[in-house]
């Protein structure tokens, strides 16, 4: 028997094929399963896509999977998204049972198996989290671009943008954010004399309403990128400090504190804020960086099928997965 | 002959029908105008709707009319938007010449017939200008809801709906605009025991993300309504910060400053706290509040006429246009 876990993130989908003692027999790479920011019939593709390339890869049918746990931004444990892909997964051969998790206790999961502790993750969106004998007990942040996800990728970019803006505009501070934006966006345009505004200010504002809002976490990287430069180390500082206080939001007793996610993995400005603005309840958490959810996706799997998260396994599945990851046929960066 | 000046606002669409010599013969209203905010078929039409209103308030032909001026956000000036009215102007007999102004100058022009000064607007949308020699020299800001428009409508209803998030997340303030705003979308939802989060938080955010990212900006009159609210006046400071802000970068020679749109109109803690901001700056400027901006876009027809802005214009299409509006055969606040 075996056990397939997804983690559907905003950037990829991943799926880890385990059997029942958490080795990993599989593994498989689709794009963003993210039902908020990719729409629903897409993430559901997504998953159906990293559950059929991580079983092709596990050389194995779906029929012998008895357990599927999808870890999802949103929960999407009723509705149409669920019942169609328990329907496509059925249509494929899956005879087993589908579960859904949310993608932040997978990220939880991906680096301890303690039942008790939180996880900060900041990628496209932002959200913290505190987990109780293994379920999430209380969430702060997490609330989509419009209204919240502060620090996240999502945050830094459109603060990204805004700062390249307002140097054009002559409002704020010169920042090399504002070559690295026009770069960016392929934005070269000719100069225009005696214009009221820039040509570039003119072309870059309407290059970025041509895109779909949430693109602008985009450009996050390139605050990473230009992290010497005081406009965009004070971006970051400013997201290390926001997550912070999502987490201080939720924070009670001591305990492992997962971050993942694009923006929090790196060391750096966002980590330095991030760990100031805790202050002295940093030396209270025992902070575990993870890349990703996919191992905490296969210990809820495991955990549908009956079996509590243990050190063992989740040692296990990661040395494993991260064998296959190696030996991948086409030995691309995943 | 006859000249038509048209404000395209990002709420609704004015137009006014004037003599060679600045009295008003007809008015009209139609929906929102704005090509940013409204998408720009749904501008074009406003525009002809309300002209059409206007012409037939005045029971006269368009053919009468000598020159249209369109003050419309972000002066399509050539494009699709721009051609596409001027053909269906002409299929309604109009044989005259369209103008497009600024809606920005257009508002300035309806405070003042001075050549040089400023104007900051925010309705939906905010920004600022300096006029010389009656066009627009330097402008800050208005950069649409996503990248700018600091201390708009929008900018203060993105932070009443965040403000009341925040509030049931348990990581915000307590405020009287979480009840508001809740009561303003209709939401009531029964109570669910041993729920992560509250009810009210889960609907509140699926309700604002059911809207058009703009319609944010239908909250920030709850702010103006819980002024006696610490939180909601703290928007209300901000935003006036802001909007001082946007105009001092643009500021140089004492001037008259004409101040539009909803949020600036009328007094309290927004005009204090832009007054505020504005510090000695203010004591050079002569302010004048203005509601709209048909009186301006009256005058910039003329202009395009070959008659140039003055005090007695300014006065006497004021003046005529008031009693024009208290006499509309419905009596409907317009």
């Amino acid at each position: 028997m075996l056990a397939i876990g997804v983690d559907a993130g905003g950037t990829a989908t991943r799926a880890v094929v385990t059997t029942l003692d958490g080795r990993c027999v599989g593994y498989g790479v689709a794009g963003r399963g993210n039902p908020v920011s990719a729409g629903r019939p897409s993430a559901v593709g997504a998953v159906l896509e990293a559950v059929g390339a991580a079983t092709v890869s596990a050389g194995r049918a779906l029929s012998e999977v008895s357990v599927i746990a999808a870890a999802v931004a949103g929960q999407p444990a009723s509705g149409a998204g669920a019942e169609s892909l328990q329907a496509e997964l059925s249509a494929a051969g899956f005879t087993g049972r589908v579960v859904f998790e949310s993608d932040l206790l997978a990220t939880y999961f991906s680096a301890t198996a303690s039942g008790n502790g939180y996880a900060v993750v900041s990628g496209t969106g932002a959200c913290a989290i505190r987990v109780a004998e293994g379920r999430i007990e209380a969430t702060a942040d997490g609330l989509g671009w419009l209204l919240g996800d502060r620090g996240s990728g999502f945050w830094i970019g459109q603060r990204v943008a805004e700062a390249a803006i307002r140097d054009l505009d002559g409002v704020g501070r010169m920042t090399a954010l504002t070559r690295a934006v026009l770069d960016h966006l392929g934005i070269d345009p000719q100069p225009r004399p005696g214009a009221e505004r820039s040509p570039e200010l003119e072309e870059l504002v309407s290059a970025l309403y041509a895109l779909p809002p949430i693109e602008l976490a985009s450009l996050a990287p390139l605050a990473f990128r230009c992290v010497e430069d005081p406009v965009a180390a004070g971006i970051l500082r400013r997201a290390g400090e926001r997550l912070a206080e999502s987490l201080l939001a939720v924070l009670t007793e001591p305990g492992p504190l997962v971050v993942g996610g694009g923006v929090l993995f790196r060391s750096g400005p966002v980590r330095d804020a991030f760990t100031g603005r805790l202050g002295g309840s940093a030396d209270r958490l025992d902070v575990i960086p993870v890349e990703d959810g996919v191992v905490g996706a296969g210990l809820l799997a495991l955990r549908a099928g009956g079996l509590p998260p243990t050190r063992e396994a989740l040692a296990r599945l990661t040395e494993t997965l991260a064998l296959v990851r190696r030996s991948s046929v086409h030995g691309a960066p995943l």
